[in-house]
């Protein structure tokens, strides 16, 4: 069952969305809503951001750009971090007052949005915990803390607000839109919203604010607890293990059928980032499948129904490793590691650097929509939504958490700068999990899905009717109402 | 640090090694201490051996020989196992009253082994611990159960004997050495033994008693604790996720650089099973490079080196796991999906059709020694060695879990039937394991190691002075004295 959720704001308008079996009640935002943002963040006295990975950078301009001085950013960065010359390029420093010491900047903020990485979390959030003022707002870009916290029995400080707006997106996704929305009002990328503890009765408005300050054209409720689940789950999964592992396993299959590496390349990896990934974003997954015809038809069905269970084995499995902990465990194990073993870059195979010549030659119309490469990515795609329906996840955060993100967010930079790029480059919890599962989806596809396509046993396709009748096509069809028609402009 | 471990027997003589900068109590099993045994077992009213997995019908057949009715042995399973039929092939019947229903017969019997899946223990071992009479003797060839109690909070009754005899070998080679063992003394798998739980003073000589029964050439001392770490992460390691994920990552390289499939599968896993295998357990890991020279020397050093550390990498990631509890976690989880997700086979793919037909056609003498294979194989199996050692197992568990075991027992199973056939029929825990981790191997030495061997950055061959001069060659050699010469005899 779909958990319940609701929630009451003060000064934003709450929509209901109705989707499949349910409703959602939903905030939309846009820039005509700023002037409320500013009015929420009045008795805010500085919103302090910690730390300058990829959240990081993007949050704090586009709030410092909302706000326009009303309520003061700072950015609060670690005694000799490296990532002091690139806020103060941003124009973050300490002779305008706007860029401190970590601690000090905690201290001091009536709201400290915690966008350190999730390794760093794990290791500072008792002497943050102590910093932070009785009464002010804890917030959140993930809720990997949470999940920490309860695998060490312990709890956040029960004198603040607790909340969380998680961007399904990449940071620079959430700046690159943002910029966008000053031409085309409500350009921006979704968020999830969770008010873990209310000190004050203000925690979900500052929730709201920050979400739409930040750019987002939708705001849709979840708790700390389930959008850590989906998230770290769904970056293993179709965002970017699920992605890897699909695209190598049928790289190398097309190579062993005879395929030259840049087709092969072009078959995959291009394919998946161009096409398919722009038809999804526009007209959703299912008309991938209709605009395919005959024997294309076809060969997406049976890569279809070959493939998914396949794929929601190795789903289920991602699922109940971070729903139970493990996941975690071995994140915060993994960063224990990296003196011994830094983790090394995935770019160096044949497939990848093959990838960068083949971008360099690129003619964007001529990528072609390989209907094997689409059955698989589909399936994979539907396997997931299926694995957190189960899970009872809201559907806004199903959608965004497997598709939106994917398609209106990842994908255009993997498409830009490749997927080993994207997976090389990303939080070292993600990275951690890609290149964990991606060979997992790799080796069953390879041994089951495969395997099953090439055999003459029968195939399920009773699953093509599931797959024609699911109700996230429409679910995904409302949702997407609520973004302005615009593409992430990359390059 | 290595653990430090000593033990008493009452008829048994103790022998100390010396192995590198310590020494080891072991106890040398034979044919000649039958009749001790039997001794030991006298009041012991029968041998309980519960489940005809793996390791049941080989210990209860050995056993039942060793003991020649002195102390019977009888099989216990659930009403209805489809188990029956063969306990009763191998002369295990109702009707001469040694076959009975799984609790009945732990109920009866002063000692009961308890060789039933992990995944069954896991369900059962409530009713079972029930079932057992006070002061009698519980019998484990596996720490598993120990770690899932540790992983649930609770414990073994205090009334019983605990005791584990854990050969180092899968339970067909545990009968076929035996067996053997009749035309040359002392032919047969090591154990490790563990005293948990002493009630009554003679657990340690029942420990040895039933491992010298089933033919143990020799016996060390573990704790449950650490044989279950070791066991756990072995199989995930080299004795069968990495055996596969080197090979599997070889193979495709050696295709990818014009091999053909036959030469590619000769030159990865037939060159593993066969030569490198028949090396290492006859003069030692270090002569695999010895029998090396020139041009092939050379290019065993550079896969070496390329090699050692990657796969340290994802074998420590193996151990971490497997010592928090996740890896056991991961395995009970798995098992409550099978039924929506049996786990399929891997023996479908390119590599193992290939290498049946490969098999055929095989002339023993002439499967070559693949420099490259040996180097990556090798490097593989002493960063194992290597990860055991920092976590301060004992030298015998360390040369048995990642080399004796391996070459002496599975890797001659693996060379008559094909090493995808032994995963897809070893335990469930063993399989999970290997079909996890088989993938991680693969992509981190195709990402990783095979990028340096072909790049011009330079490699640390310091690495090649650590293996020449590692102390566990010297352990090998010590542990391998207390073996007669005679190889598994297969087909």
């Amino acid at each position: 069952m779909v958990m319940s959720l609701d929630f009451d704001s003060q000064v934003f308008t709450k929509d209901v969305i109705t989707v499949a079996d349910g409703k959602e009640s939903v905030v939309k935002g846009g820039r005509h809503l700023f002037d409320t943002v500013r009015e929420v963040f009045a008795d805010v006295n500085q919103v302090g951001v910690i730390g300058w990975g990829s959240q990081g950078p993007a949050q704090a301009q586009n709030l410092r750009d909302t706000l326009q001085g009303s309520t003061p950013v700072k950015i609060g960065l670690r005694p000799g971090s490296s990532s002091v010359a690139e806020a103060e390029a941003a124009g973050f420093t300490r002779e305008n007052g706007t860029l401190g010491d970590m601690m000090e900047v905690v201290a001091e903020s009536d709201m400290v949005l915690l966008l350190i990485s999730d390794a760093a979390q794990t290791q500072l959030y008792g002497d943050i915990f102590a910093a932070m003022k009785p009464g002010s707002t804890l917030g959140l870009s993930h809720g990997f803390l949470l999940g920490h916290l309860d695998s060490v029995g312990e709890a956040f400080p029960d004198n603040i607000n607790v909340i969380a707006v998680c961007p399904k997106g990449m940071g620079p996704s959430v700046r690159r839109l943002y910029v966008q929305g000053e031409e085309v009002n409500g350009a921006g990328i979704n968020s999830s919203f969770a008010v873990h503890q209310d000190v004050d009765g203000k925690a979900t408005d500052y929730a709201l604010a920050w979400a739409i300050g930040v750019g987002s054209p939708y705001c849709f409720q979840t708790t700390l607890e389930s959008e850590y689940k989906s998230d770290i789950f769904g970056e293993r999964g179709i965002l970017l293990g699920g992605a890897h592992g699909v695209v190598e396993a049928l790289y190398y299959r097309y190579r062993a059928e005879g395929m030259s590496q840049d087709d092969a390349f072009v078959q995959t990896a291009e394919s998946v980032t161009g096409p398919i990934s722009k038809i999804i974003s526009h007209e959703g997954i299912l008309a991938v499948y209709e605009s395919l015809e005959g024997d294309d038809r076809a060969a997406f069905e049976k890569a279809y129904v070959a493939s998914y269970m396949p794929a929601k084995e190795i789903l289920q499995e991602i699922y109940d490793d971070v729903a139970c902990g493990n996941e975690i465990r071995s994140v915060v194990a993994a960063s224990n590691r990296y003196d011994e073993f830094p983790m090394g870059k995935i770019d160096g195979t044949e497939m990848w650097v093959v990838g960068e010549e083949v971008r360099k030659q690129r003619v964007e119309d001529e990528i072609p929509l390989n209907p094997v490469t689409a059955g698989v990515y589909c399936a994979t795609m539907m396997a997931q939504i299926d694995v957190l329906l189960r899970a009872g996840h809201p559907y806004s955060e199903i959608v965004n958490e497997s598709v939106i993100e994917c398609v209106d967010s990842l994908n255009p930079y993997m498409h830009f700068n490749g997927i080993s790029y994207m997976i090389d480059n990303c939080s070292n919890t993600a990275r951690l999990g890609a290149r964990k599962w991606a060979a997992r989806f790799d080796y069953i596809l390879k041994q089951q899905a495969f395997t099953a396509m090439d055999s003459n046993e029968p195939l399920d396709f009773k699953l093509m009717d599931d797959f024609r009748g699911h109700p996230i096509h429409h679910v995904l069809s409302v949702v997407s109402e609520m973004r302005p028609s615009v593409d992430i402009s990359l390059g």
